[in-house]
């Protein structure tokens, strides 16, 4: 079924949520929104497009809750709490049913959360879906990059390369790893729970060394992780393949959080375990220098296959 | 010349100024914003994809300056003041001299507007360009459309149908109408002028008549316009062509303002007109009822050929 620009506008507010801070959402020029009084205002913006972050066959209500997924990811890194997301959709025709199963999975993750679709743009073009998410922190609780000290931890939560790993075997991935890959999980309660307590955080997107490299050129320091405290899922153990190793260090998609913890903060860290779903495990430390060794379980250093992901050297 | 996605960004980090409220630019997970008390804020989302909202041939300064300037507009109409933005751009080749074009003329207009870049994405994709901005605006005096009432003036900034002669007739269009599709003037001080004067407002980005119905549909009302009234440029006046009406009345990419005054903030917008660089002038009344008609010279109600510009429809 087609629709006119105009009706899907109308498709997509008619079941946006509204929030009580929403003074003015879908439908007029700009939305209007009132910001809570006493916190700064966490804002990212993510772009996925066909062909470069997922594929023709990808289901929409998958598509849908990762587009939403990958930018709350990067407010949870921030330690914000999300409240507001712009959606802008380009499609090359329509299609009411394509539209609804979109809506479908990212309005289930924005309930979630507690996100409201407040605006933004529907076009013709070439699949594309880009959402802006604005969220709250205080500005001197907000975690940054910049922050980590030699002689931290550095922890992750969950495990890296389960999205790697299902985009590699494709249909022949165990639904475990599939699931990690189309409906990654944001973290956003850990990152609110490690305000106060990590002293740097970025989230895992492009790979763990690439991502944890971003934060050590930030604060000026290197890393050594062991790989014997790499956290690994039973379905990515259970595969034994020989590429698993790298899937976990240098995999994309997996959308975890990976942090530094000053060892004066790790018993206020272990107190708050309780709090969150997904566990999070010291994989190495901060060390002087710059860059990350990787060292086996012997101590040795790792040679590394590739650094990351880079969206325009990959392809 | 090639560059990496990390490249690209601190290429755009480099140029993008700042402002004291962003207490966290371009390079981290989110940027990190502090709104003035008391305000509400404006929220636009604006996509223009190659080939449907601008062909291959344009130039990289005009195309930066007008992405930011369609979004700026929105934010006119609801008479706020533009604070932030985030840029995120698909590119089919990381092209570093296409970049500092595109550049040259997205920061032209943020730096004359205060407006600073503070993040967004970069990636490989189909040439887009999707902004997101953020602005401010006293919640009580924002400009809405819903907001008409019968017996209200309704009144444009500037003139119409520029942009569409120019996009009709290509090369051989006078430069200066050339120079209003490629580089539409956001109303921004008009539409701030406008706060507690105007009883609704909405910008012309899809037509005059396709706008103001929009308005009239959020009122709940109807309009009478009268073409004797309509403003005409010289540029489009020397042009003598049939199609001029037609490029007047239902011509997009004008960006200019469409607004109803009630007769008692007549005399109130009468003594603003100095502040602002723009005529605007009146060109109908808002009458019961529902669409808009359009009279002759005469008094004669005119048929339209076309209510407006879809997305969809045209392509």
């Amino acid at each position: 079924m087609g629709l006119s620009e105009f009706a899907l506008i109308e498709r997509i507010r008619a079941r946006a949520a509204g929030r009580d801070d929403v003074l003015l959402g879908i439908g007029d020029d700009a939305a209007l929104l009132q910001p809570p009084a006493g916190q700064a205002l966490a804002v990212s913006t993510d772009t996925l497009n066909l062909g470069v972050h997922f594929s023709a066959d990808v289901v929409p209500a998958d598509l849908g809750w990762k587009a939403l997924a990958v930018n709350l990811s990067d407010l949870a890194a921030m330690a914000a709490t999300p409240a507001w997301a712009t959606l802008s959709l380009s499609l090359p025709t329509p299609d009411a049913a394509w539209l609804d199963g979109f809506l479908d999975g990212l309005l289930a993750l924005a309930t979630a959360q507690g996100v409201a679709v407040v605006g933004g743009d529907t076009t013709h073009g070439p699949l594309s879906i880009s959402l802006t998410v604005i969220g709250f922190v205080p500005a001197d609780q907000a975690l940054r990059r910049d922050g980590a000290g030699v002689g931290d931890g550095v922890w992750i939560s969950g495990t890296t390369g389960d999205a790697a790993a299902a985009l590699a075997l494709g249909d022949a991935a165990p639904a475990a790893l599939r699931e990690r890959l189309h409906r990654p999980t944001p973290r956003l309660a850990l990152g609110r729970a490690l305000r106060g307590i990590a002293s740097a955080c970025i989230d895992i997107s492009d790979g763990l060394i690439a991502d944890l490299g971003h934060l050590l050129v930030a604060s000026g320091v290197g890393a050594e992780l062991c790989i014997a405290d790499l956290p690994i899922s039973p379905a990515l153990r259970a595969l034994d393949d020989p590429r698993r190793l790298d899937w976990q260090l240098a995999g994309g998609d997996d959308y975890e959080l990976c942090f530094s913890v000053p060892a004066a903060q790790e018993a206020a860290l272990a107190a708050r375990l309780g709090e969150f779903d997904v566990a999070p495990a010291r994989i190495g430390r901060i060390v002087a220098g710059s860059g990350c060794r990787v060292l086996d379980a012997e101590g040795r250093p790792l040679p590394l296959a590739r650094a990351g992901y880079d969206h325009f050297e990959r392809r």
